[in-house]
This record gives C-alpha cells, sequence and structure tokens, in this order.
C-alpha cells in the first residue's frame, strides 16, 4: 500500500509522540518535527508508510538519543496481557467455535498499537465482548479451508502484548492442525513492535520457532530483509500477517497470505472497505 | 495564546483538507503540502495559531488559484442556519432566560467551524439541545454584570452560519440593554470565517453596524489589523470574542474581553482547563 497525504498528518503527530515518550524536551521536540518535515519533503508517495515509519523511528532514536522509547511501555502490556492470559484461554477452550474465537481475539488485541491515533485507554477494554466482534471483513472461513492444505504457516507478529493472544491462537492451531508454525518479529526496536526480547519475555519461543525480519521496519518489507526470513517468507505455504503494519507493506505483495488486524485509520479501513475499529480477516485475493 | 507542537500536525491535515476542498489534484494537493512544511520548519513557536492559518490558506489560495475555497460551503451554511432562524429565535423569546440561552445558541453554533478537525456531521445536531449545554466555564452571570457598565460592545464574529446565531444573540442583547454594538468580520476570505458577504447575506447589516478587521487572518491580530478596527478595539468599553481562532490570537492581550466559544481541540481546551466540547464564556482576567 502506497502512502496517502492523509498519513503525512499523522506521520509528524507519531514523531512528536515517539520524542515525548523517548523523554526529549520541548526543543528537543521541535528538532525530530523539523527533521521528519524535511525529509517529509524528499519522499515518493510510492513508499509504504512502514518505511516511512522506519525513517521516523530512526529520527526520533537517533535525535533523541533513546535506543528504544517504547521499551517500558512494551513491558507493561506484555504483563498485563500475561495476567490475563490463563482467564482468556480458559474462554477460549471452552467455547465451540475455539479456533474463530481465537482469532477474533487476536484481532481484538491488535488495538494495543503506539502507532495510530488512540482510540483506547486501557489494555481491559479490548478484550470486552471480544467473541461478539465480528464483520463482513472477517472471513474465518476461507482461512480454515486454507489452513487444510498447508503444512507451514508463518505468522508475522505485530504489537507487545499482543502477542500474547497470538500465543493463545497458536496453542488453538497446534492442537487443531499439524501444522508446523514459525512466529515472526522485528528486527529491532520500533513503536511498541514485538522483538525477540518480547517473544522471550512472553514464552512465545517455547510454544513455536521464532525468527526476526532483520531489520526494524514497523511492518515486513520483505525486499529489505534478512536471508534467513525471506527463505522462510518465500517457502511457507500460508503465511498469517498480523496488524496495520504488515498489511500496508505487503497489501501488494504475492504470496498465500492472510490479513488479520482491527482497523485503525480511516486511511487503511477506505482502502480495506470497512469502517473504522472493523476486525478483518482476509486474503489478498479476497474483495480488495 | 502561542503555537503548540501539536498544532503542527494539525496545521498539515487543515492544509490537505483546505486543498482538496479549493479543488486540487493529488499533485497540487502535494504541493500545498510540500509548501506548507517549509515554512513550519522556519517558524517561531511564540507566533499565533491564527497567523500560521494565514500562511496556510494564503498557501491553498495562490497554489490552487482558488481565491475562496469555502465560499459555496459558507452559501450553504448560511442558508442552512437562516432556515432554522425564526424557529431558534422563537425558542429564545419563549425562554425565561434569554439572554443566557442566546449565549448558549451562540456559543453551541461556533461547532460550525471547518478549521479544526471536525467532530460534528449535521448543523441539525449542533443545535439539539441547546438550552441543557452548560459548563463551569459558562460564566453568564460575570458577562452580564459587566454589560451593566459598558456602553459601546463590540462583538468579533467568527464563522459563517454560525454568524445567524449571533444575530439572534445581538436581537435580545438590542432587547434588554442599551449598548451600542459594532460587530466584527474578517477582512478577507479565510477558512468559511464570516466576511462582509456574509454579513450582508444574513442580514446583519441591518440589524447592527459591522465592519472588518482590514486582514484575511482566522482569528482577530489587532497589530495587523486596518486602523478601524484598531480604533473600535481600543475604544470599546467591552469586546465579546467568538470561537478559538480569535481565543487563540487574543487570549493573551490586554482588554475588556469575554470569550464566547466551543473547545474543538484538546491544545486550547487544555489551555483553558476544561474538556473538549465544552461551551466556554469566560473574561481573561477569569480562571485560566
Amino acid at each position: 500500500m502506497k502512502i496517502y497525504l492523509d498519513c503525512f498528518p499523522c506521520f509528524l503527530r507519531q514523531a512528536l509522540e515517539a520524542g515525548r515518550i523517548a523523554g526529549a524536551d520541548e526543543k528537543t521536540q521541535r528538532t525530530v518535527m523539523d527533521r521528519v518535515m524535511a525529509r517529509l519533503l524528499d519522499i515518493s508517495e510510492k513508499e509504504t508508510p512502514p518505511r516511512i515509519g522506519d525513517m521516523i523511528h530512526d529520527t526520533v532514536r537517533s535525535v533523541t538519543g533513546n535506543s528504544d522509547p517504547y521499551r517500558e511501555i512494551k513491558r507493561r502490556h506484555n504483563e498485563q496481557v500475561l495476567a490475563m492470559e490463563e482467564e482468556l484461554s480458559g474462554l477460549i477452550d471452552g467455547s465451540s467455535t475455539p479456533l474463530s474465537d481465537a482469532l477474533k481475539l487476536a484481532a481484538a488485541g491488535n488495538l494495543i498499537d503506539m502507532g495510530p491515533e488512540r482510540r483506547w485507554k486501557g489494555i481491559q477494554e479490548i478484550f470486552r465482548d471480544f467473541t461478539k466482534k465480528d464483520s463482513t471483513y472477517f472471513d474465518d472461513e476461507s482461512f480454515v479451508e486454507a489452513l487444510d492444505t498447508a503444512n507451514t504457516l508463518l505468522y508475522l507478529g505485530d504489537n507487545a502484548g499482543e502477542i500474547v493472544l497470538d500465543k493463545i491462537l497458536i496453542g488453538v492451531l497446534l492442537r487443531e492442525t499439524d501444522l508446523d508454525i514459525t512466529y515472526v518479529v522485528r528486527g529491532g526496536p520500533v513503536i511498541n513492535d514485538a522483538t525477540m526480547e518480547d517473544a522471550r519475555f512472553v514464552g512465545m519461543t517455547d510454544l513455536v520457532k521464532v525468527i526476526d525480519t532483520g531489520v526494524a521496519f514497523p511492518g515486513v518489507v520483505p525486499e529489505a530483509s534478512s536471508e534467513e526470513f525471506i527463505e522462510q517468507y518465500t517457502g511457507a505455504d500460508l503465511i498469517l500477517s498480523k496488524g496495520q503494519g504488515n498489511y500496508e507493506s505487503l497489501s501488494d505483495e504475492d504470496g498465500n497470505i492472510f490479513f488479520l488486524l482491527q482497523t485503525k485509520c480511516h486511511v487503511v479501513a477506505d482502502k480495506i472497505g470497512c469502517g473504522v475499529g472493523d476486525i478483518v480477516l482476509q486474503s489478498r485475493q479476497g474483495n480488495w
């Protein structure tokens, strides 16, 4: 997905917020904003938002000297969702449709994202009535069909905290299928996206093989990624891509990809054709 | 009020929206955004938002060649509120507290603003239950006290459409007081702010003397205004300043000024100490 002009104000908002979270004083925040604006003057609209996200957060890290501004936030989100893991797993285990509900839970948890303008206040509200979430863009039937013919699944993760819900979904997939699952995290800290540190912290590494993309983009950009990632990416029978960032970078890529996300801005919602806040599970061969 | 870093993303959003309303194609919209970003790199944070607003909308007009992008929108808003004028006047006339209700109606109507990010969809919803609107920042008692000792009132208008509600309020003031009232419009088209054309269209010019500021800033900037305006501004016993733009440019000025507005962004709401969407009627000697 290319960037839209509507993304520009959002880039600036994100730069300011990241600068503040990095602990920058007002003068340094202004320096971050000025550098980002100067870079935005040069960029082509053919770039994808995660590439611009990389530029923004690289600017924030280099101007503020803070190599991982969201580290404490990620830790807190991981702990908060881990504290609910048993209860949420119990709900899924007791469900008559565990896979569908685990997919909805993982989609609901995609709201734990510090990139877009936030419309949530606390972690708790994100999971309220998650089994009732549904949309015409949530095509779990096609996903279940696709699982039938796949031996390997590459699961592209998105955010810390949310990764605990990916664990619950992967648990259901491991019980209900014979899939060989590999989970993917970012190659370095960017926003609150999950890295190998988060995967270890929440126990994802005890459940399945975890690899990283080799780069700190807030999305999966195959051509910029490590050889190990590209090998897995091109070799997987099926790819489950979590979140907006991965959607933004992969929506025009080939491959047997299903996107699982909750839309968090009108640009992505308009592109998919749904409303902001809708849960989505669609293959790229689907109706967009 | 100085500009805040939070205003920068909003400036870009406003530039894009104005470019689109001016009918610019995507390439021209990008040119507008680039020029605005290039100018933002140079500005001092001591500037007030209306001065930056002037720069943005001057850029939009010059890049797109459209000298008044919001002209049709203003005409439509004027017509829509004029169509409700009789009904709304009837409600005020039948009220046991006509002045207080007319002030609330004028504050509610301040939402008809194409500058900030819009939280309203139709004109009708703006007036729903306006008499029930209230806030601890709506100090009509002090305003009524100030009226007692004033002979002249300078009423600084804000937006088209909304100007019809200013007419209703001025009607009540003319009935209940002996005030000599002058109404002020912008000196040229900017966003959907009311100009002399709007004042004539809605009949404000038949009710009181109307002057303009001499400049097309989306706020009143005394030092940049015409001599005629400055004479009235410095000579008035009491000033009633409508809207966020006038608040942003006058909040640090001397003078016997009451601000009547509805807050439309968290920067202004935070500065006043209230919530976004609150109605406000406060003198600058008040509690901010």
